[in-house]
């Protein structure tokens, strides 16, 4: 077994999979053939990643027929048209419903394929191969699959397992800075939620992981696939205690809606709703001011900002959040912290607590775009 | 209880969900609100069935919030741009998960709506209302849902089971001749595959049945779908005994496909794809020509078609069999009969019997055509 290499199982009422996470696994048929089915194979891939990984991707399935095909690079196609390329790659291809569907890429390429997979012939196999740590540590786990529409994100989808996932930590080499600190807001999400231990451990290695340290990474990925999976194994449809993995959320994606998809990465997003509601647990009286210190000190260092953009007032963020699927038909319920590691949701926060966060966040943001 | 009342429940192992049966049961509450848990409700018809139904199937949920989207009706309209306008129309009005579908329409309602219900949000309720004899005797059973590509029929989609099927015998009334036949014809097919008992009592009870004489009617579907449930309640994910059901359906797909899609209906390609698939049963030995001849019989009293459309010469006719789902990668596998009421798949039947199978039906047909 190479170094460094770590498998977690993910245990589900129906079937368990393995996540195998390590460095150079990349196109190696041992990890992957034994959850291939039929004869055929699809490798889906965006623009960007294809010519980096798709050659060294197919190696691992030798003798078998093997298609690709490539997607456009961006949350702006997860779509139902870039859905329906892959339907139309499969059955140009005849592909039958032994077949297996590999997700390459990032969280859009595993939400694409797996909807793809879950949907096409009433459902097929797939295999989840993220390169980013985003994907790695989020849609490695919970079986979430979907694509947009113009009027909601995630609105469009199934519940969908893979048969495994592959995590290769070199595929991280290629990956931009700020796209490793987006996912390394997810990373500390985990920490946050239920983990104080590990919330310790990220602020000892927050610096080896931004250097790429394979050791690092795996260790960090595997605990929070490990933490997301004890959520989800749970509550596989999200009625309760998967909620925290919203912790952050609303008000991050308040702030992608309000500055358009595309502007904000998902991490940094939720990076500064993290510390809005850690803001908010404070003034409700639950959380104390060192540790909310804590948090700001380790976001910080893993790149991520903790400004809001000042363009949203507190209004337009308000409206934003009551839109966000969780508050459709009601009060916006947020996550609020105890303490690092100590999550819970809650409805019965003061609004004028909530109001007066989002003010201050914008005053700062205010204070701080003004030269 | 209304008269001729009757319901069924479908076994299922997560759940189970009742089909009530009955004239006059559309519009009444008590039949569908136990099955909303939310306030939201969209039904969910086409241009032809809502200016006859729609205003009394709203009648049956008071007090909630009921939005309505028309859809074009046919099955060129079965198309991920029809599922769109589902989502669409449910986003506009801020529907939430604990929302519920309506299907008030034929097959292409149901599985689009049904397709839309798995996928909203991931899954929510729905709730089907078939007004025509096939998607009674059809959908009501089964929880397939999905939507058509341009390359191929049915080939996306999910399993999802609806809350609650509501049959009102009523809505046949209005249905026309040719349509009210197709839908005998998968009721046929349900004595046909294994109730040979059932298929006497159509023997007998043909006439009523087309005369749209509610006692009959209400019978025939109850009997159709307990038989379709106990195909399915044991094997939901057709991997076995649900292949029966196909009986007629690979030959039917052919008829369907090769004459262009809404030029023959679903039910009357279906009834010439079973009197070919007797045919080669009777040429493999297995059935004996008196019951196929019972068969032919109840077939065109039932008021449907016995000729294979003449175009279709038996070249055409095997390349569009093999390109029919259940075949995409190998040999052509069909369900035969050992005798009315006992049916199995087969893939070691003689290719040259079925060729002089496909042969005969277009000789006859040919010489039908000519004047």
């Amino acid at each position: 077994m190479p170094q460094s290499m770590k498998t977690l199982t993910v245990a589900l009422d129906e079937r368990s999979y393995p996540i195998h996470i390590g460095r150079g696994l990349l196109g190696k048929p041992e990890w992957v053939l034994p959850h291939v089915h039929g004869q055929q194979v699809m490798i889906v891939s965006n623009e960007t990643v294809a010519p980096l990984y798709l050659a060294q991707a197919r190696a691992a399935f030798p003798e078998l027929t093997v298609e690709t095909v490539i997607l456009p690079d961006g949350e702006q196609f997860k779509t139902l048209d870039t859905l329906n390329l892959v339907f139309s790659a499969l059955l140009e291809h005849r592909f039958d419903r032994q077949c297996t569907l590999v997700a390459l890429g990032g969280g859009v390429v595993g939400d694409i394929t797996g909807f793809a997979a879950a949907s096409y012939q009433r459902g097929v196999n797939f295999i989840q191969i993220p390169t980013t740590l985003l994907s790695q540590v989020d849609s490695s786990v919970g079986g979430k699959t979907g694509v947009n529409h113009p009027l909601g994100k995630n609105m469009i989808g199934a519940f969908h397992q893979p048969q495994c996932v592959l995590i290769d930590t070199e595929t991280l080499n290629t990956l931009e800075d700020n796209q490793l600190s987006a996912g390394l807001a997810e990373v500390i999400k985990y920490g946050l939620i239920d983990d104080a231990e590990f919330f310790g451990w990220l602020e000892q290695h927050c610096d080896e992981l931004r250097q790429r340290q394979p050791e690092a990474l795996a260790e960090a990925i595997k605990r929070s696939c490990q933490n997301k999976a004890d959520v989800v194994a749970a509550d596989e449809k999200e009625t309760g205690r998967r909620a925290l993995l919203n912790f952050g959320h609303t008000f991050g994606h308040a702030i992608e809606s309000g500055m358009g998809y595309g502007s904000w990465l998902h991490g940094e997003a939720v990076a500064i709703g993290m510390l809005m509601a850690a803001d908010l647990s404070r003034r409700e009286g639950e959380l104390d001011t060192g540790q909310v210190e804590r948090i700001h000190a380790l976001l910080k260092k893993a790149g991520l900002p903790t400004h809001t953009p000042s363009a949203l007032d507190p209004e337009r963020f308000l409206e934003l959040m009551a839109v966000d699927k969780k508050a459709l038909a009601g009060k916006i319920r947020l996550v609020l912290l105890t303490s690092i590691g100590a999550s819970h949701v809650s409805d019965n926060y003061n609004p004028q607590l909530l109001r007066k966060t989002l003010d201050e966040f914008h005053r700062t943001s205010t204070a701080a775009a003004t030269p």
